[in-house]
Order: C-alpha cells, then structure tokens, then sequence
C-alpha cells in the first residue's frame, strides 16, 4: 500500500521547503493530520496574515507592515549612512545595536556564482539608484562573513567607491565563515566600532 | 528594533510543530514570506485538502480517504490476522511486504508511562474489542523495538492472550532499539516470516 495521495502531495510540497527532507516531511504532515482543528487553522492563519500585512519597504527593502518602513521614515536616525544586509534577519541582527543610528538596505541575498546568483539577481542595481539619488556619504558593508558575502562586499566596495561614497566593512569581532544572524550583539557591536574602510 | 508581530506570530506557531526550533522556524517563515503566491497557496490548499480527505477508518483506524479503508474492505485478504502497528507511517511500511495478507490495527502511539502514556490514551480499548467481536486468530504485534513499543508489546500479550487468541511479535532481523518506519522491506519481510509466539 502506497501512502494516500492527499498524504503524498502535502509531504511533497513540504519537502521543498528549506531544511526539510523527505522523513522530516513525512513527520511533519502526519503531525498536521493529527493536530486539532483550531490549531491547524491558526497555523494557516498566521501564514496568510504574514503574507497580507508584511511588504517590502520601497526605500530599504526590509519586511514591514508600512512602505517606508519606521526606519527609513524616522527622521531622528542619520539618514547619511547607510548598513547593507543580506536579509531581513540580518538587519533585525545589526538593528539590536543600540550604537548604530543610520539607514539599512536589505540586498535580498549574496552573490554566488556557484549557484548561478549574480549582480542583477540581488538588488544591486536598486542599492545604486538609492545612493545617488541621496546624501549618503557612508556605506557600510555588513554581509555576511562566508564567502558568499565577501565576494559580495568586495564587489560592491568596487562599484560603490567611484561614486565618491566612503565604504566600510563590519570588521572587529566578527568570527571568520559565519553568519551575521547568529552573531551576538556584543560582537556586532564591537564590529560596527572597529569597522575599517575598504 | 523586533520582528514585525505577524512575522513573529507565524514563527511562534511553527517552532511548535515537531523537530522545529526557533531557528528553523524562523528560516521557514522568512521563505515563506518570500514564496511566490502560487506556492503558498498549494502549501495551504495540500494542507486543508488533506485534512479534509483523510479520516481515520473505524475497524483499524488507519488514515483512509474511505471508511472503512480499502485494507478493512478488501474481502481477498485473511480477514482472521491482524497486525498492530504504532501509527499509520508503520503500517505503510509493513504494507510493502508482499507476503502479509492480513489486516492491520494502528494503535496511535505506545505506551510509555515516562510521559505520561497509559493504556487509555492508546487504542488498546478498541483493540480489544475488535478482537472479541471478530473472528481474528492471531495477532501479529508489530509495535517498534525501542523500549515504548516492547513495553505495549508485553502488555498487549498479557491481555490478549487469556482471549484464546495466538498473539506473535514481529522477531527476525528486527534491529533493537530501531523504529519499523525506518527499517527496510526485506528486514520487514524476515520479522514476518520469523514471528515468535510470545
């Protein structure tokens, strides 16, 4: 007997998601067969109240219920610098920080020319736009420390220099090949201090 | 700044589901809020469909889209064998040997007095009494080899066996301490053939 195929297409679909193989699936859509009603509904629930409230702030990027986001609309934050992240993770990370008072872009990824991810599948071209459409004198550069964000920084310092734009790296503190959403806030902290200019 | 509450909301709901902490959880919610629409609305329809279609079968309580399932219907198989299986995953997984022709009674968990599961909060009631309204000869007990489902084993054959029924446990090849979803059809295929009368 093979599984029901209302089983099989729900753990198929779950399987796709990130971090989920096919036992783990498995585990899990069983588990949902099994859970009461209410919580089944609350669950799917909050997935489609997420996707209607949350939307990508026009300026930065990053996941907010308004457009611009209370970050970029706060005009008591130093609207001349600006932090580039890879993700909304990242920026929630860096925005722990209470030493930190300027502006972030969310890149929505790194460069990656293993996985075919290049300049125009992150939002480079946009990050551009926004800097010479304002006064942005300081950008710092707070990909993530693997390759994949080196790369990314590396490039971006590049095409950012020329502009006239000073361009800093996090530097101090951050250990070598990890992420930034895991770091604590002590060692961000100590990174955005010790930040060096590229 | 904090994750924007229908973010944190739907990351809250997630981590409860099992295997999921709060770092996968949290991945799982930012892929979602990424997800094209078309790909959150087939994660959702294969969710509710699935929940609506599958029903438990009121002879073996197996998940079925039919009550009773096709296996409980099926007049060509040994209506007088019944083999109880912790949960519907192992039943699958006996359902591939080819040389088991008789019928099957999921339990819905295992005994296991460390958390609290007794004899009430598993099937045992309703086993019992499809084994004295029927004409079932023997019982094949096919719960997992950990220590939960040797305990139910034992106690199944202590209360089963003063009905005059020939009550086996799955026994060859079967590694100990191993979980019958995960064990291979022809290990599966040996326990059968070398079923014990306990």
């Amino acid at each position: 007997m093979n599984r029901p195929q209302p089983v099989e297409k729900m753990i198929d679909i779950i399987k796709k998601l990130p971090g989920v193989g096919p036992k783990m699936a498995e585990r899990l859509s069983y588990h949902i067969l099994k859970m009461p009603q209410g919580e089944v509904e609350r669950l799917i629930d909050s997935i489609q109240k997420a996707r209607q409230t949350m939307k990508y702030c026009s300026a930065c990027f990053n996941l907010s219920e308004s457009d611009p986001c209370p970050i970029c609309s706060d005009t008591a934050r130093e609207h001349n610098i600006i932090c580039v992240v890879e993700t909304p993770q990242d920026l929630i990370a860096v925005s722990k920080v209470k030493d930190y008072k300027g502006l972030y872009f969310v890149l929505g990824g790194a460069l990656s020319p293993l996985d075919a991810v290049g300049p125009d599948d992150i939002r480079i071209d946009k990050l551009l736009k926004r800097l010479k459409s304002s006064k942005i004198t300081e950008v710092i550069l707070a990909t993530d420390t693997d390759s994949k964000g080196e790369t990314t920084a590396l490039y971006l310092a590049e095409i950012i220099k020329p502009i006239g734009i000073t361009v800093t790296r996090l530097g101090y503190g951050l250990p070598v090949g990890g992420d930034i959403e895991y770091a604590d806030e002590l060692t961000i902290s100590r990174a955005i201090l010790g930040r060096k200019e590229m």
